[in-house]
């Protein structure tokens, strides 16, 4: 049996044929175009599925369900999506709407919580019974896996870590709350302070590598002159793996995972900023001689998301 | 079949037995002691469970298993004790010593994990496949249950709920952090807040109602205070309330349980003080429009150790 997974994101939707234990055996991908109305993306989004199972040479009926992940969350009982902001979905009949194409169980569930659970089904968490993925992107998103199953909490809200509260009354974030995770751990946030360097230190190494324009420094330039030793993204560095720590602290504190995996953009920095958190980490344990979730780099990069929905799809709805 | 609960606390160890639904029939205490040899302490536990039984008519045949709470962590893999501050315990074979006296089953787990436990057995958690328990004492304790069963995380440090940082470098924690939940929502943060009122307005009523003293400000003094309308003693309790409202917020946004339970001296503040949290819990969360846990007040009591301790007895090690 096969399973299609759904990789549903603001600019790209990307679809797959994966195998019971994971393995992607065709994809298909086309522009997601948001600003159509929903029928038309979902009628893409099965276009994509199609695509797939043709390339894979397989048909619909060796397919046991189809998972999407979505930048946002939704409700599967009625098969509906509640939010997906990038899309500006709001209480889309998701489900029904795709089954006009494809007449197959179909599981949705936030993006993050799914690349968490690709990760635990086959990537650098599999098998474990517990763990939390942090994606360190444009924004900081959260997946946890409870007993090897994603968990999306009572009212389908969990797993949010990049808006818990870091500091009361903090930096305004764009969610309409203040001080959140996300304002201090994402790629946006690692990109502003590095911009309040090159503010006071406009000759500095940051600055230059992004041609003198502020508005083109990267996440990339930071973490790679903080490799080669550069004086002020070591400091940038270090402040951002300082609240990259205290955030898995929390997670420690809070659930105690077997693991924490780390996906998204910032995590193409590798070896070098595992290294930087993991070091800061004992500072904020409650119990410090008590052993810690290893941290760890996600493994299925691009394919996670498709890896994840057509788990997902595999799962089926029990797990909510 | 019965069940010893055993709540060993820093000043009173308290023993009982409970039936399978989690109905006590019959108690027992005596003072800790806690500067004495652990030997002694535990032989005064076992004393106290046999003077229980004694209490109820009942015979050791009749009691399946025994469990204790402690202000600490345990590894039920080895029946130990890992950490225990306020009996300056450290790595003591608590259950190997208990059976010395009782060749029972024994489960060792934290006092808020098995008070919150207790709740969502026969309190007012009951039923719920997820619950968070906070206490709200000297300091703030945590406890989660997840699928009926408490979740103590991967390596035993899970549900320090009151350790999360809620503010980077913020005030100094007795663990050894800074900025703990502890330290801005426990009865130790609203006395200290009440205390920042009455320097500055020293013929203020709490200060009256303290006697002059500000070192006898309880959290009763103000929550009594701030029900009746006195201006400071309500703006102390919007701040405190404040607090609680973004700590909950945290718990809603990282696992979304059915309920969140709020216990400890505190709590006793009634309804007011749920009124004073939920009122402000919508202007935390990520998804404003959908529903949030219901947030609810213990309702055991000081049983609730007692309780929760004998109902992890009756659950056995399994959920570790």
């Amino acid at each position: 049996m096969y399973f299609i997974g759904i990789d549903l994101g603001g600019t790209q939707i990307k679809a797959g044929v994966v195998d019971e234990a994971g393995k992607v055996l065709a994809k298909a991908e086309t522009a997601t175009l948001a600003e159509r109305p929903y029928q038309d993306v979902v009628r893409d989004m099965a276009a994509c599925s199609l695509k797939a199972l043709e390339e894979g040479n397989l048909t619909v009926d060796s397919v046991g369900g189809i998972g999407i992940g979505i930048p946002g969350i939704a409700d599967n009982v009625t098969g509906r999506v509640v939010f997906c902001t990038n899309l500006g979905w709001h209480d889309i009949p998701l489900r029904d709407e795709l089954n006009k194409y494809l007449q197959l169980p179909v599981v949705i569930d936030n993006d993050a919580t799914v690349a968490g659970f690709a990760e635990s089904v086959c990537g650098v968490s599999r098998g474990l019974h517990s763990s939390v993925f942090l994606t360190l992107g444009t924004g900081v998103g959260g997946g946890i896996v409870i007993d090897g199953k994603p968990w999306t909490g009572a009212h389908g809200v969990a797993s949010e870590i990049g808006h818990l509260t870091m500091e009361v009354d903090g930096i305004p974030c764009t969610c309409g709350k203040s001080g959140c995770v996300e304002r201090y751990c994402s790629a946006t946030a690692l990109i502003r302070m590095a911009g309040e360097v090159c503010l006071m230190h406009p000759d500095c190494a940051i600055m230059q590598q992004a041609g003198g324009d502020p508005k083109k420094i990267t996440g990339r330039i930071v973490m790679d002159l903080a490799k080669q030793g550069d004086e002020f993204a070591l400091r940038i560095f270090h402040r951002y793996t300082k609240y990259l720590a205290i955030a898995i602290n929390t997670i420690i504190s809070f659930l105690d995972p077997e693991m924490v995996v780390l996906g998204g953009g910032i995590s193409h920095t590798g070896k070098f900023l595992i290294d930087g958190i993991v070091e800061k980490i004992p500072r904020y344990l409650m119990f410090k001689t008590m052993p810690f979730p290893s941290i760890a780099l996600a493994s299925l990069g691009n394919d996670a998301g498709i890896i994840g929905a057509a788990m997902l799809g595999r799962l089926g709805t029990d797990y909510v």
